[in-house]
């Protein structure tokens, strides 16, 4: 038998690292066999239960701090808990030792070069802080979770409006200038950048490309919930565009946990518009292509590493590639004179399955009569909007009537139909070659590409599927297509990269452009909460500055809002 | 003005290509403008109003054939309309011109050593047809589409219950020892296998794999609903393993539109316990990884074969690699203990996230408290179930809590708990270093993992992140890990490839197996339906029988129902 003795400490506050010590302390006492230090939230009492420090007669609300002893007699536990006081009275000494502000105020007065603010008090307090910290003009690293969401969607609202930037809630890392903030591997400098919604992947990565030989410029990381539809990407975008000026990063990585499917298009038209090689890896989120423009997509951490460094040799090994977002940005002639839709008229169902993933992380709105995470489902079949991928090869389209790629004729009056239209501006086709299929499709189609591209000024990329060897041959079909005025590509990728280029795709950043010097100047900044990662500065030779930071009223709510409505009324 | 006219012939069965000529040949008259020869249903319908071809007078079923012509005057329209006898008596008469069998028995009696039976007759006759060829001991390619689904389980159990095979409905394509069934392309000999439930995917492969020049043993096509739940991955299944007997056949690649989850999971484990170097792209499919065991995931078509060819290459340059499935099937002496579940404890959520998706995969059933496609959730994260892969740094856990990258006590505690439970034969942990994170993570952990190993036989792999520059040194680290019997290693993938082959994954084809025959003997067939097919299969120098096939009662349901009843009645 042993006896579990307990104490609550109603709405003091302790931070996190003193009640480990606290706990480790009297687990260490020779009459204790064990011990719990916890806020009592429903979760850390039933960890209690399951550790047999649940005591039987206790009442506790959430926000009470609680301090179980389990020991072989009563007097023994009773003694130990005598005891906390002395225990968390060496801890205060310790800390006390040397002088600290208490607040931003008198923080920046210590240390005027401070850009950052770095926040690891618990959540429910770490939005005023970080508030405090926008509006003295510093950018905020917050690591506290357990922020509500509405909160960091208006702290990043304020921050996008001064050109500052917020990282997190619940950041865990970044490496800014090379200077690790949070949890943070030393790794060497270099020249990849990289913005990550995902605090482990991004040390992972960074790890890994260290490992390879590579290096980083910079790490940026944006908070787990930076990608979800309500923060849409605010933090992400930013530091993309951030990297991309930077003149150290020369290829950039984004790394997430599966994003939101409006945020997603958000963030790669982005990417997409980026003038520099960009390696994407959204975990379980499915790759739309190998690589597109200058995104390549890589299927795990490692293989986001291993790209990032592949692409960083060769852009040192040749010149550098054009920017892809100049051209795109300024949209083409065809575009601008009002037809702006691509229409796909597909007799491949997987051909256009691929081209719907490949255009559909970019092109919006876009619809399909196939089934997709990435279009709407177009309502009537025969009846095309915005931009639209059909696959007449569906079963609605061949009931008693030959497959589009045996028969052409409805393919070819669709083809007419969506050129007659005066918002199309491309429309892509796929023509499979081959023993089954038509014995000569150029002889049929040529003739029509010709008349309407006379008629109506459409563009007509074509993906050819073939070989030299088919009956039909794949170069005389490929000259006399291309005769007739069409492109012919023999890949998805390439043929939307042909299509995106022409539409003009690409998403400028919004907001007020934050100042490259949050990279570029040495780190300097100033710490609230958890000690280690003052600590953790300094070792790294940043200069920074650890605040006494307390709750309002010492963490006692009832008082705290007692004091503020005082302040309210005065 | 113009006049539109129209006849209908109800219940006649023409098949597809007769339709089409017809088509063309009114089309081709002086008198008419445009002309439609089509089955009645809805969305046949809906085209002939956009091409201004629809009678205001109709009344017509989807099972009515419909010729319409639109022509300057009345006169025009029915003098092109009186001319339709004569356009069908011309096609009929050239191909009664040689002697085709009617039937499958007739057939059979002509090519004997016919393995194949081709189908391309309308969907709803297809079944029929096909369940007659499996009766005579032949395999199946059934191109028809429009074949419901119940149709396509019963034929497929039907098949497999036999040790034959159906490629279809709907299946496009295949090549079988070097001859193109349905569309195919004409592409170099080779030692890629295809397995693809994606037709134009499958043969888009095919010509890129032609192009980089490789080369194709076999491609067979499941038909698009193969991956569908209700068909379980019937035909893949089969394939596979067809392919992985076959001794031309080296590297081995399948091909799919996104399959449902649970069959998703069947079929990779199956092509995990392969032998054979596989690459595999599932269109819309969040590839797990980059690669694990034999299995490497492509983000396109055009990769997928660029995959294959450099799988193909590497295969024939080294020593074939070692059966995988030989040591998986077994199991390990751990899992015969009866300890066969995996409980991962992490602390970084990211990379919880990336080893749920790669071990979800093949591991079943799985639970976390992460959101994810590939496991169920935990309905108390405080007691794991089955393979259970835990995120202790979700805020539920962190309450007034350090992190656990900082705070192991959390973390050891749970780990204690899992070894004790009698059916964990490994514990998963992942070990972050660098700024921030715990000063020594070995001190903490050694002596526990050591004492659980000793007590209870666990297993404990860990994924490290760190680098030699790190505060804690992770060769330091790791090698007082390693030497308190863990296992460490620095990739996802790395670690989910030692708990699958510890746990023994793998799953053995069901079913009877299909002579390799099926592939390896000289390609023969009787091909029901499309002549084209025919045709190519004659040109490519196979043996083929063309039949010469007609609906029950002429395509005149009442009639056929009447037929079948009197056939029952005797």
């Amino acid at each position: 038998m042993t006896q579990v003795s307990f104490e609550i400490r109603r709405g003091a506050y302790y931070d996190s690292v003193v009640l480990m010590q606290l706990q480790r302390a009297l687990v260490e006492l020779d009459e204790v066999t064990d011990a719990g230090v916890v806020m009592a939230t429903p979760a850390n009492l039933e960890l209690l239960q399951q550790n047999e420090l649940l005591p039987a007669d206790l009442v506790a609300a959430p926000e009470d701090l609680l301090i179980v002893v389990r020991a072989a007699t009563e007097k023994d536990a009773a003694e130990a808990l005598s005891r906390v006081d002395g225990l968390l009275a060496r801890r205060r000494a310790a800390v006390e030792a040397e002088f600290r502000p208490h607040g931003l105020d008198a923080a920046t007065k210590m240390l005027p070069e401070a850009q950052w603010v770095l926040i690891s008090v618990p959540g429910r307090y770490a939005a005023q802080v970080a508030r405090q910290g926008l509006g003295c003009g510093r950018h905020v690293f917050l690591y506290s979770d357990n922020v509500p969401l509405p909160e960091e969607v208006s702290l990043k609202q304020v921050a996008a409006d001064k050109g500052l930037i917020v990282m997190g809630p619940d950041c865990g890392t970044a490496i800014v200038n090379g200077v690790g903030l949070g949890f943070a591997n030393r790794v060497r400098r270099g020249r990849i950048g990289l913005v990550g919604a995902s605090g482990t992947g991004l040390q992972a990565v960074t790890v890994r490309i260290h490992q390879l030989g590579g290096g980083i410029s910079h790490a940026l990381g944006t908070g787990g919930r930076d990608l979800k539809a309500e923060v849409g990407g605010r933090t992400t975008l930013q530091c993309l565009d951030l990297l991309n000026r930077d003149p150290q990063t020369k290829v950039i990585g984004l790394i997430s946990k599966p994003p939101d499917a409006t945020v997603t298009r958000r963030v790669l038209s982005a990417a997409y518009a980026l003038g520099k090689p960009t390696v994407v890896h959204f975990i379980g989120y499915p790759a739309p292509a190998r690589s597109l423009g200058n995104l390549t997509f890589a299927n795990s951490l490692s293989e986001a590493a291993s790209i990032a460094v592949r692409l960083e040799r060769e852009s040192s090994a040749t010149t550098p590639p054009a920017k892809a977002g100049d051209g795109k940005r300024s949209g083409s002639a065809v575009t601008r004179s009002g037809r702006r839709f691509l229409r796909g008229l597909f007799s491949g169902g997987t051909l256009a399955s691929e081209a719907l993933r490949t255009l559909g992380i970019l092109l919006d709105p876009l619809f399909a009569n196939l089934t997709s995470d990435s279009a709407a489902k177009l309502p009537d079949p025969l009846v095309s909007r915005a931009h639209t991928i059909l696959d007449l090869g569906e079963d609605e389209f061949t009931v008693g009537r030959l497959h589009p790629m045996i028969d052409n004729d409805l393919r070819i009056r669709r083809f007419r139909q969506e050129a007659a239209d005066p918002e199309v501006a491309i429309i892509l086709l796929d023509i499979v070659l081959g023993e089954g299929a038509h014995p000569d499709p150029a002889a049929e189609w040529v003739p029509v590409i010709e008349e309407m591209r006379r008629a109506h000024a459409v563009e007509v990329p074509i993906l050819m599927v073939g070989t030299q060897e088919d009956p039909q041959n794949l170069d005389a079909q490929r000259k006399r297509f291309e005769a007739g005025g069409a492109h012919i590509f023999e890949d998805t990728a390439a043929a939307a990269e042909f299509i995106l280029q022409r539409l003009g795709v690409g998403l400028l950043p919004e907001g007020q452009p934050v100042a490259l010097e949050a990279l570029t100047k040495p780190l300097a900044a100033i710490n609230f909460g958890l000690e280690s990662f003052y600590e953790s500065l300094l070792s790294q030779g940043a200069q920074a500055v650890q605040t006494d930071w307390r709750p309002p009223a010492g963490g006692d709510d009832r008082l705290a809002a007692i004091l503020q409505k005082m302040r309210t009324n005065t």
